[in-house]
């Protein structure tokens, strides 16, 4: 297969890394800013997974010299503040038969895509093992919570086809299958991340530290309970009847194995980064305020992590 | 006069040394911890009004040595988290003519000392200079920004009465008058407090900062507005006709002057210490639940405080 790996941060590092590895043909796109060091240079994953490196077939910082490539697939791994900017490029390199699967955090990125290039073109990918970026071009993978679970919100792509795409990325190493409900599995970790990401990142804590304490477990159990009432407001599915049923779940099953786990955002704040808030907590006082609902907790708590991002530099 | 200062920290160490130079008798209650520093040493106050040393008649860290003595004014200066414990002993030197001037931040000691040990004994002061402890018995007073404003929220003392303890303040050396309205007065520095200092301690960031920021206004404004549906709702009369109205002059002509100060409660964060949240943003959640008024925005801003306060010693 022809594949693109569009953004090379530690979840794009990893599927480029092991679909070259199996055989297929991939190319990378990736910032100005790295391309230097990652043109002339080989990809390295390590960790659970073991120790892999790779030449891929080209690395770029844009698709134009793929214009005349018949690209099948392409993985979308940029952060989610950089969706809008890919999808406007993304659309020179999808042809009759590409299929592009969206495997960013949050809510949105499977929504800007799908209506930019086609709902018959999107997949959606859960991705939920964890990996890091040592240095551009090397990641570390440090724990692998489920299979990346792939799917179609739209109902529009034929099961076979995307079972047909799990499985070559299962077989190239990572494990993965196909979701028939992959949006309500997306949803699960949206909520999993709203309630404790900007909280972890404004107070400088583990998940295990703010699910200890009385009041930071009655803060994410109104960021949560907030996301149900929108959720249900705009008719989104969730895996859960009730916030309660989800907090229970939240606190018994989900927190203790993360709990030493300190957020992303926090280490974005502290090293001055724009953070992921726009497509967690900042989505869901938009879908609220879109109709009308007030979601005050979410809406404090993102303008605390804008404050943090737009504000001090120190 | 026969005064005692309950609580020797910057306010009181500041109203202690001014008294006693102006010739009145004056005792002093500290905490066990302070006595030995303070109890063989003069107290002293540098700043904006010059330089004081002034030995007392006697540091104590109980009531119990004043019992026999005949008090006319007892000024009560302790953290608001020690007001309950304060005002039981307080209530073995007030006799029949003794006067309690409430001088401390936020709501709730007024309520808590009136019914202690009555309204007839109760005065509120409003205390706006701003003072800073340089070590136990030595304060330092760096902007005055108002009159210390004394007067009966009760309307149970005559108006003289007050206006003679007012003048004893003023001729001690310390601006001070008689305010028909302290506790809207009051109220006016607990709307400023609400809004600012939680979020400052929270962000690091000084009062200006919030201010410029177009996601901590929106906070503040909801904090703002939050106080007065509480206020409206609890019958508690306000300065102001509508929060907008307090809004425009808090960033017209609160903010200026002071928007290089960070909050006291962020450096009571950053020591590790207690903070006075509790009579601030947390009053507001108690007055707010207790007649069912959901108050998000405070109730976040005050867990995320008692989270820091109780939670991580780092």
């Amino acid at each position: 297969m022809n594949i693109v790996v569009f953004g090379l941060g530690a979840v794009g590092t990893v599927f480029a890394t092991f679909l070259k590895k199996s055989g297929h043909k991939v190319y990378g796109i990736t910032k100005d800013k790295y391309l230097n060091d990652l043109k002339s240079s080989e990809l390295r994953v390590k960790g659970i997974w073991k120790d892999h490196k790779v030449k891929l077939d080209g690395i770029f910082s844009s698709v134009s010299p793929l214009k005349e490539e018949k690209i099948d697939l392409i993985i979308l791994s940029v952060k989610s503040y950089d969706t809008q900017s890919a999808v406007k490029s993304l659309k020179d390199i999808v042809s009759e038969k590409t299929k592009v699967i969206v495997a960013q955090n949050g809510y949105g990125n499977y929504e800007v895509v799908s209506e930019e290039i086609g709902k018959e073109h999107t997949l959606l990918a859960r991705v939920i093992f964890g990996s890091k970026i040592i240095k551009p071009g090397f990641a570390e993978v440090t724990v692998n919570a489920d299979d990346v679970r792939i799917g179609d919100p739209s109902k529009t792509i034929p099961e076979e086809e995307i079972i047909k795409i799990a499985c070559i990325i299962k077989n190239a190493g990572i494990p993965a299958s196909y979701d028939p409900d992959v949006y309500k599995t997306l949803w699960d970790k949206i909520l999993y991340n709203c309630a404790l990401n900007p909280l972890g990142a404004l107070l400088g804590c583990s998940y295990g530290n703010l699910a200890e304490n009385e009041n930071t477990r009655n803060i994410m159990n109104r960021i949560i309970d907030e996301i149900f009432e929108v959720a249900k407001a705009r008719n989104i599915e969730l895996n859960y009847k009730s916030s309660k049923e989800y907090i229970h779940h939240f606190y018994e099953n989900l927190i203790p194995p993360t709990k030493d786990h300190y957020p992303s955002m926090y280490y974005d704040i502290k090293s001055g980064k724009k953070t992921e808030i726009d497509s967690l907590n900042g989505a869901i006082v938009k879908l609220a305020e879109e109709i009308g609902i007030y979601v005050p907790v979410n809406r404090t708590i993102t303008e605390m992590v804008r404050f943090k991002e737009r504000g001090l530099k120190r």
